[in-house]
């Protein structure tokens, strides 16, 4: 094992969510070790926070910290963007352009301009980027992407794709529901941005396919919120196939309900984060199939080397950490065993939210994406 | 217990997949005895059918059995229409209009004009009219209803309903495929006639809401094929609610998948058929609960006296039986219990395909229902 | 289809619960009419239970009607028995000596002896005797069989029998609680009886492995019940098997949960009533594949015809109707195609209950079969 | 945050399982620094494996090291046991000793007469002991037990408890699998002591009772083992309450199945490994309820601050970090927040396996626990 990579955190402070489950990704495999951090926008609380953590140095202003991080002797190799959205641009700029590599929340910004800026930038010294859509992580997943490519599916027909939650489903204040809920700070996409990129990544993830056209209709429930809480719509793709997408915030009962269905002419494979190591695996005239993470696999497929046996339930936080991994070992120049979201999935996702807010806009007309 | 019912039969014959199932129906509870039928429109099959059967009188001709059962001494009181849907309009009208009470499968008709036609008969007699949207059946699904009905849901915001099959994923043929893919015998609807209405009536018994538009895109995946295979579509209801619907017949891997799920403003509930006799509910804030059939319930609610006790699974078979049974208490003039599908219901069912097709040949416009 | 066979019944009056079930699996199929009954022992009941069926002859006594039906012109064929266990005995012998088919309860009998004594009888005629052991009609439990007669699991290792429920965890008084915790009427078991013989039977159906020896453990529970209401044991086989069985009325927040597992050399098979249309099938170094009522099955295997296509959920009733649809073709001397319970499978069931009562007797020493 | 905890590790080298994940739990939550350790009794393989983890002190002796830790002025302050079975008396006694704190995998020892002395020991300025019993780091468990706990289950009647694996279903060899079928290394039990001791454990925390009495059935299905691959037993408690417990690793397509079901006079509740973040509960008289983790809960029971919100699953991994985390705060004189496995539940796990394997030698005698 090399020594483990410095990295940097900009968000991430006191009573913020994803800052410390980037933290535990970071930490679960050893290939990290968090030295720096502009923790927070508020100075007080940045200083607080990295004190907390253990910091080396504590900043609180992000573009100083990418400059003398870029010209310490001991700098950072790597740096975490854990803020919201609207927060994203100029850290992931700043920080690429020190030619520091950038692991980054998603979506990659609030507004599409900001999007298409960094999806045109050169990196320093050919600083890489990591965006966590973190649920192409889960081993499942990643067999799901392998059996369509595989082919056994035949021509990809369908496609369902569900992000459901609850937790916005009455009118809550808190630090995480609202900023969410605020156009300043999330953007133009309100479940569509939180979750729904979260589930089209997926579905781009998985088929490989990305749809031509959708026609959404994008709702709030809860009175006096201004971004959708609730999103559907249908998408067609170029093969003809057909798909659906459903991201709710409100919808009663669901805590974190992420799945995809994709049904090919030979086959079908269905995927649930609620049943995580385990991926559904139809065969035409066979019975149907319960693939598990560690398990035996059809069709000569197999997996990469778990951390945990056959029957170890892994979860959300080890899904999140293999993706740290992986992009350490792109950080150190291995030759990439796995696809990891990028500046230009990043991208896709900010384009993916601009289409269906102007479908819905203009009455679910169909969008070109 | 009453003597039995006198129940005659139009379709059904040898070969038939749903005749079957009715007379099984039927049969359940004792509540009916088969003695005469026109199961065939061939008239070697409709004789060999029916002393196959045992009946004791033997048809040819539908309008020659209603009107010879209408003045026969033992005559029967009720008939069950089972042909393919093309031919469900006219014995439905001979028998309402000689006096008998008519049980039909669904859809109601094969064209939106058969069916308002049907619609506005008066029956002699004041004959009874049920449309077997037999999943209404489920003791499970009549909870369901009850429970949005008793309020605890809050108001509802959002209905997902799904029916995905696969056996016509491949271009086959038989006595069940060919005429479901045939706009001459099926309608203007494959899939979403078949099995779309089945969803739709679904969603409108459950929540009792009427969605008042929607947007839909049906597709043939099976080259040659004429009738969608598979249909997909976003619904607006006039309270603000939004939903989905989705009916397919090339999902591979999907037997027979009939669910849904809606959420409202304080709880949500689940069901599959699946598992068709567990019901899930959520109420804001508690522990989600697993509501089984002739176990413990909630809020006071009740089920009606079951065949088997709790634990002792049910299924389709049952739940088609418990509409039949509840029919043979109307035809006896006892109260109704339950809500049935009527002639009214078969008529939305019909002018649900017609709205999804126009809306779907129309590039998915928001068609109104 | 040949005219329906003439039924009649003893036991299942107004109040009773299996007797209805009969009923129900005798109609489905519409092989059976029933026609005559001694529906209880007190005639008053037996008069209105017999009106309330519509039977065109009713009997006080059921010795008088063995005798009577034996030499009627229309006389019955078959007789269902569904007494409490202490009232089975006389009537078996009755009937089976009048040379009338007996299709009875089980278990057999309350007492070893009058179980031998039945195993020992020569029916008059060649009547028949089936042993309504409902769980052996299911379907995937008979693929289950199938399996491991296919030996594709290998030499069987492991089998785990559970049987739970939980109506009897506190002290209630009903009709049917009260004659189950009854020795005078239920004989030396109690939950050993009612439902550890169901297990017992499914254990040896689906392996059709005998164990050699027994180690139990019966209690009860509910202060003054003097039967048992949980036994548990362990087993050993001939070929060095071993398997637990567990059976309870008390164990709370079951309904009527049995279920098996079977663990061979080369694979494994898993079943649960609570999900009846689906078995579990285990081959070493592939994935679990989940078999289907009525889909794909592996290594050639087939099924016979279903009532209704896969997804169609079957459950408790159609198990039930298809050990009586198999009887009615023994009944009409077609060649059997389906392995039914018999009268020495009733006799091992007295058998199990008689060693497992002994076992625990003597502090759960190990005990013959 | 308080410094990272200096931690040692003795065993775990190159290509051993179990180490690695006390090197994952320890990291996950950065409470602990990896920083010396004796990682292989073979010396090249400890100096190899020491550099591949970047250790600041590699020893080849763990007596030296205990020596040598406790007086360097940055050594270590606890350190994780993760040898085979029969390797773990003598450093937990030397650490102990040394006065630094000790996380030793199960069993505690490979002997009754090891794990007495163990317990009687004092260790050195109070020095902690943790048993890694992870599986009491589930918050499903820990909910588990103080529902018992709570009393809302009433008096316990009814534990059923199973630790299922296939592992070992042929006779395989490598690392894993030999010493743990080695009695020179594994002690006197094989499932009984690997697995058996996890599910006696996970009994006896949720619990809290203690059996007063076992009857088991230990065997060993693969020919040449010489340790029981399969123990199955019964149990009786001092409060009447009955039980059973189940471990194999030669049940074909179990990957590694524990679970525990627990029923008492007024409730029940179920978990199992397969759905860790789910415990059922069951109310006499309700419908059962799906607890989770980060959910909503009955009875105004609460759980600890979670990782991560209620769906974002948590698995293996993540409850053995708890333990680590948990101990975390007791070398810091933190008050413990809850039950964590210590020295005199080795000792009553170690006693357990003899218990059982007596009682399996004397054909299934009830021995005394």
């Amino acid at each position: 094992m090399s020594a483990a990579i410095k990295l940097g955190m900009v968000g991430g402070g006191q009573g913020a969510f994803i800052g410390a489950v980037h933290r535990m990704a970071a930490r679960l495999d050893g290939q990290y070790e968090l030295v720096a951090g502009a923790l927070s926008s508020d100075p007080t609380r940045a200083i607080a926070s990295g004190q907390a953590l253990g910091l080396e140095r504590i900043y609180t202003d992000f573009t100083e910290m990418a400059q003398l991080e870029a010209t310490h002797p001991d700098g950072i190799e790597a740096v975490s963007i854990v803020t919201p959205n609207h927060l994203h641009f100029a850290p992931v700029k700043a920080f690429l352009e020190a030619g520091i590599h950038v692991i980054c929340d998603k979506p990659l910004t609030a507004s599409l301009e900001e999007a298409e800026m960094l999806a045109g930038l050169t990196p320093k010294n050919g600083a890489k980027f990591l965006l966590t859509h973190n649920y192409t992580g889960y081993p499942m997943v990643r067999l799901a992407r392998e059996l369509v490519q595989s082919g056994h599916l035949g021509n990809i027909r369908l496609v369902q794709v569900e992000y459901l939650q609850d937790w916005l489903a009455a009118d809550i204040s808190n630090k995480q529901a609202d900023w969410r809920t605020d156009p300043a700070r999330a953007g133009i996409g309100g479940a569509i941005g939180d979750i729904g990129t979260h589930a089209y990544n997926l579905l781009r993830f998985v088929t490989q396919l990305k749809p031509e056209t959708l026609s959404a209709d994008l709702h709030s429930f809860v009175p006096g919120r201004s971004l959708d809480d609730n999103a559907q719509m249908m998408l067609r793709f170029a093969n003809g196939a057909r798909g659906m997408l459903w991201a709710s915030q409100v919808a009663r009962g669901n805590e974190n309900e992420l799945s995809i269905r994709v049904y090919g002419e030979n086959g079908g494979l269905e995927w649930a984060q609620s049943d995580c190591n385990t991926l559904w695996y139809c065969e035409a005239g066979k019975p149907k199939q319960m693939l598990r993470r560690g398990g035996p696999l059809p069709h000569g497929l197999t997996m990469s080397d778990p951390r945990v046996p056959a029957g170890h339930p892994e979860g959300y936080i080890e899904a999140f950490a293999t993706l740290y991994a992986d992009f350490a070992e792109i950080i150190r120049k291995a030759p990439a065993k796995n696809a990891l979201p990028n500046l230009h999935d990043g991208l896709e996702g900010v384009q993916f939210i601009a289409a269906a807010v102007k479908s819905s806009t203009k009455n679910s007309l169909w969008v070109a994406l």
